[in-house]
């Protein structure tokens, strides 16, 4: 008789139940799922069904929130929580947080017959992406207690957040029952990439070291419109020059530094004419970085540049900080511990930072959190042809799973 | 009995003129006057009173335009022509173009009783500023037998051009003697200069030394949209990136060649999220010197540059060629003689580029052609601010009528 590894079979189940979810949508023809849009009850018949096969109990809390638990040795043993969201953009892939899904309730299916000294509760997020709303995480802020401020937020017809939750069939009411409650050993995520440095490292996974920080601004030149042809360089007031050479010094910026992403993503000229100088220009600013201060200090610098090149050429400049967001280091034992199941199961799984915000960054608040990252072919998210190489799911479960297993012979913390 | 100064009369009815002119419009409440719009009539019968008044002939030409003569001693005199356009872009100024043809009219009266061994021939243009048809130069082009090629071009609602002629009244068949007939002595325009030179030189008027050529491109950048976040600077091929570096480019050059103006006066990036890097950056570029030669080098410097700035970032480029004109110099003893006149009435008449096309540079084909540019207060034209000060145009009519003097002192060359 030859001997089964049940992780292949396991990681082919997590990615097929993927491409299940991705038939769940608003949209036909296309993957879009929104926070608590009528698909939502369907993944939540799907994972309901999966957890039962798996002997987990399942409950659905007052954010919409699916949450499966296997309880631990003893009512007072604290919880390992792993999972992510299952809410998509519109015209999403079907990878995007659900694979973070399956693959923890495979780790869960992995381990069904493994004694481990802590419980384990898979979570579903019912919302991260921040379409309905335009604000993210609703579902992982319910765990931390933080959406309260949220609930008066409307969405493009007028609809609260706790309107939406109330017609869904949700109490706003029992929002404090959705709390983690009780110790905590940590929150694993697993997710794809969603950029190129996995697939140039030649690596299936890799562990977020922190969840960058960002900065978006928008920034606004107003000079004066004039004549292309009668003006001399001498006496423009050309918005649109100083803006471009804000692009241009951020670009250069970023690429001085060290693991700075800068990117100016919007820009326009107005009047707009081919022959007309621009009056006005605006465009927009992202940065992001691993550490605070060197976002800071190069955040400063831009914007120092941006008010020299308005002023050098008689422009004002408007500035408004949209977003301001202090970036989320991991938590060092759990990257420590994925680093240590990385070796013993003969994974390369080197550090990486993640640009992009997720739902470790909000249960960090309240416990020790950690990303593993799968390789995203080339670097494809948020796009119909997203992917996740069926040899990375199952170098991710592995390595998820002796982290688990890891975990439990230390014991609880 | 103190003795009259008659030129600071005409010069005051030459401005005021304008301003009535200004109330022929076809939108209440400000001025706009397209080719062969009806208060075209309106400036027809203004015109024609006032030349009836000065003793001179009047004929509307095949293309629209009003023709006023004085006759020379002889019938083979050669023709002096005076004048510029009358009709305006959309929500204009009450001097551009108008002026020119109320200071030629100026001109002719202040040497009514003054022999001429040739004859004068006032023109109002029908059409220069291209809103109409999006070409410009209508009128004169009649006059060097240049306009058939465009008879067939339509306007907003179909209408073409020879159609349009034909609405008004006028034979496209009598094109033909439209055209320059006989000996030309030349071309005199006047025009407000449209940018910041001359009040920049405490200068009320100053001598057109060339109309600079031009060119006109757009430039498209097409690169790879990515998140802003999880896409570290190296793997970028930012779109925006090349096309913000390109108009840096494009404004360092012009301000390191003298008398270049180069200008981006259309920027876009798409899709234009504020978290998204541009997979596609849309810019244009206006290029204009008074020699050719200058602007060939100067565009050639910047499309290699807009090349590589594209090939570093492994975006593509494609370059449309929208325009390519060459500079029309001034007639070299025209210009000579605006500059002896400036001196004998003690006028500062600086040499300048006009940077804009004007009638002017379609005479210079058939005959010696040349501008007198008036102070234009602030820049300001195409603008319902636009402005003439009383003292600069007594100053260009005193000019001119001492320029048409010395000619008719030199006979006919």
């Amino acid at each position: 008789m030859t001997e089964i590894d049940p992780i292949a079979g396991l990681a082919a189940h997590a990615r097929a139940a993927c491409l299940d979810l991705a038939r769940l949508t608003e949209v036909p023809g296309e993957i879009t799922r929104t926070f608590l849009s009528p698909p939502t009850r369907d993944v939540t018949a799907y994972l309901s069904a999966w957890a039962h096969e798996l002997g987990l109990s399942v409950r659905v809390d007052a954010a919409g929130n699916l949450r499966a638990r296997r309880e631990g040795p003893s009512p007072d043993a604290p919880t390992l929580y792993l999972g992510s969201h299952v809410d998509t953009v519109p015209n999403a892939g079907a990878f995007d947080g659900v694979l973070g899904v399956t693959l923890a309730f495979a780790v869960a299916a992995a381990l069904r017959d493994t004694p481990l000294p802590f419980a384990l509760e898979l979570l579903a997020f019912s919302e991260e992406e921040g379409v309905r709303f335009g604000v993210p995480f609703i579902g992982s802020r319910a765990l931390t207690g933080t959406l309260d401020p949220l609930l008066t937020l409307e969405d493009a017809r007028g609809v609260s957040v706790r309107g939406a939750l109330e017609a869904y069939g949700l109490d706003p009411a029992e929002l404090p029952g959705a709390r983690v409650n009780g110790q905590s050993v940590g929150f694993l995520e697993f997710h794809i990439e969603q950029g190129p440095v996995l697939q140039a490292a030649g690596a299936s996974v890799g562990v977020v070291s922190a969840i960058a920080g960002q900065d978006r601004l928008l920034l606004d030149f107003a000079g004066q419109a004039s004549h292309a042809g009668t003006t001399p360089m001498a006496h423009r007031r050309d918005a649109l020059a100083a803006a471009a050479r804000f692009a241009v010094a951020a670009e250069d910026l970023a690429r001085a530094t060290p693991g700075l992403v800068a990117t100016v993503g919007v820009m326009t000229a107005r009047p707009g004419a081919i022959n007309v100088i621009p009056g006005e220009a605006h465009c927009t600013l992202d940065i992001r970085h691993e550490h605070d201060l060197v976002r800071a200090g190069a955040l400063d610098t831009l914007l120092a540049d941006a008010r020299r090149f308005a002023g050098e050429r008689g422009v004002t400049l408007t500035v408004t900080h949209k977003m301001a967001q202090p970036a989320v280091p991991m938590d060092p034992a759990f990257r420590g511990g994925l680093r240590r199941a990385a070796a013993r199961v003969g994974q390369l799984a080197p550090d990486l930072v993640s640009g992009a915000g997720h739902d470790a960054m909000i249960l960090a608040d309240v416990m020790p959190a950690a990303m593993l990252f799968l390789r995203s072919p080339n670097a494809l998210s948020h796009h119909p042809d997203e992917m996740a190489e069926p040899a990375d799911v199952e170098a991710a479960l592995r390595l998820g799973v002796a982290f688990v297993q890891d975990l439990a012979a230390q014991g609880t913390r």
